[in-house]
């Protein structure tokens, strides 16, 4: 059998907790790990605060199989996450020849000042993540994939780190609008629930077009077969409901 | 001095770690509390997984004056948040009187079946928070604040709960756009953070509409006169910069 592969991501930022910025990181990795078979298992949102930074981090590092981080590689005071992630593994933080080679190719000696200079700074042992577009480089060291808060720029990076993680068996779903109210279907749901073992079975309540109460059922699985099994008794029980709305 | 308030957020629901759904709610509550005093601290998301959330919630309990939870209180099978936070605190649940005294009013007696009934049970001791167009309540048990997923109706919670918490002394805030890029500011604004305790100054960077990079600076505090001070001098060193864009 296929090792589950699972992850957690960390979100650092005092914006995202004062509500300022309203983050666009979480649904966008959580979707891009469903995809490549990754679980994502929990994530945590903490402040630009150090201890805050490390304690999460461990947490996380020792559950799961990758841990992602968004957020606090820039160049200013408040960016500490390279600093804290050396910190919570123990090892040492220096300016990475590579990162202060590409920048003096970018930038005047004018522009490469102490600030500029902190985004070079890069765990030991850590690998870099970085392409023509990426100013910050981010990096992966050990299960730890440090990448950048803005979303274009995270974005670019999950497309350069993913091709390195190992994956799972993909988690396979399958999904119908069940056209009746959550309460209707709460008991047949669950006892199908407790027939298919190894499937997972949700139910999220919506008002449709008609402003009708609505839900959808999702229906995942890592099995095709016990997915098109478990979809299947979803689909005869809604057949058969006697609705009452 | 007056106290100081703080929250964590526990978002519940295997749908945003799957990423099938972009959770709306942190975003929401962490505005909310900002606008209200109370400090958000730190956000976690886990699974409909009864372990996880118990975990999550008794690390979160200990820790802050306040914890909002979202999601888990519907009828269905994967609605576990009720029963997982009776069992954090150590308390029974049962149907609650009151709850089902309103679903009886509400429902036909071929309605009121067993996955109704699941949204009455409500732990022992906790306080309901409910109106007449919320379904299945929240409800309150110690600091713990538990309300639904979806959005509008854990807002409509929000507005009902917020007045009973405790609030603390606001945290103001002031920002300017720098017209600068991040990494050319960065050494003066680590000086001036330094410069004024008690405030707190972050720095966002994001592509402006000529799609040249730039950056707002963001400066908060509980103390006005503080907070005028550290703008004061974030104003004063961009009015002197030398740009060299």
């Amino acid at each position: 059998m296929s090792e589950i592969v699972t992850a957690g991501i960390l979100v650092i930022g005092d914006e995202i907790l004062s509500g300022r910025t309203k983050d666009k990181n979480i649904g966008y990795i959580a979707e891009y790990l469903t995809n490549i078979g990754i679980d994502l298992k929990e994530v945590r949102v903490v402040a630009d605060d150090e201890g805050a930074i490390i304690e999460a981090l461990n947490a996380l590092r020792s559950r799961y199989t990758y841990v992602f981080t968004t957020g606090g590689i820039g160049p200013t005071h408040d960016d500490i996450t390279a600093d804290s992630v050396a910190k919570a593994f123990g090892v040492g933080i220096d300016l990475h020849p590579e990162v202060v080679a590409r920048f003096r190719q970018r930038f005047s000696e004018a522009e490469l000042n102490e600030a500029r200079l902190r985004m070079a700074r890069i765990p030991d042992g850590a690998e870099l993540i970085q392409s023509a577009t990426i100013l910050a480089p981010g990096f992966k060291l050990d299960n730890v994939i440090v990448m950048a808060g803005v979303p274009s720029i995270m974005q670019a990076m999950m497309d350069i780190v993913a091709p390195k993680l190992k994956s799972g068996v993909r988690m396979l779903s399958d999904s119908v609008r069940a056209n009746a109210r959550e309460g209707d279907i709460g008991s047949p749901l669950r006892a199908i629930a407790a027939a298919h073992p190894d499937t997972s079975i949700g139910s999220y309540p919506f008002l449709d077009e008609n402003s009708k109460p609505n839900t959808n059922i999702v229906v995942r699985s890592r099995d095709a077969d016990k997915l098109k099994a478990a979809m299947a008794a979803v689909q005869e029980m809604l057949a058969g409901l006697n609705l009452t709305r």
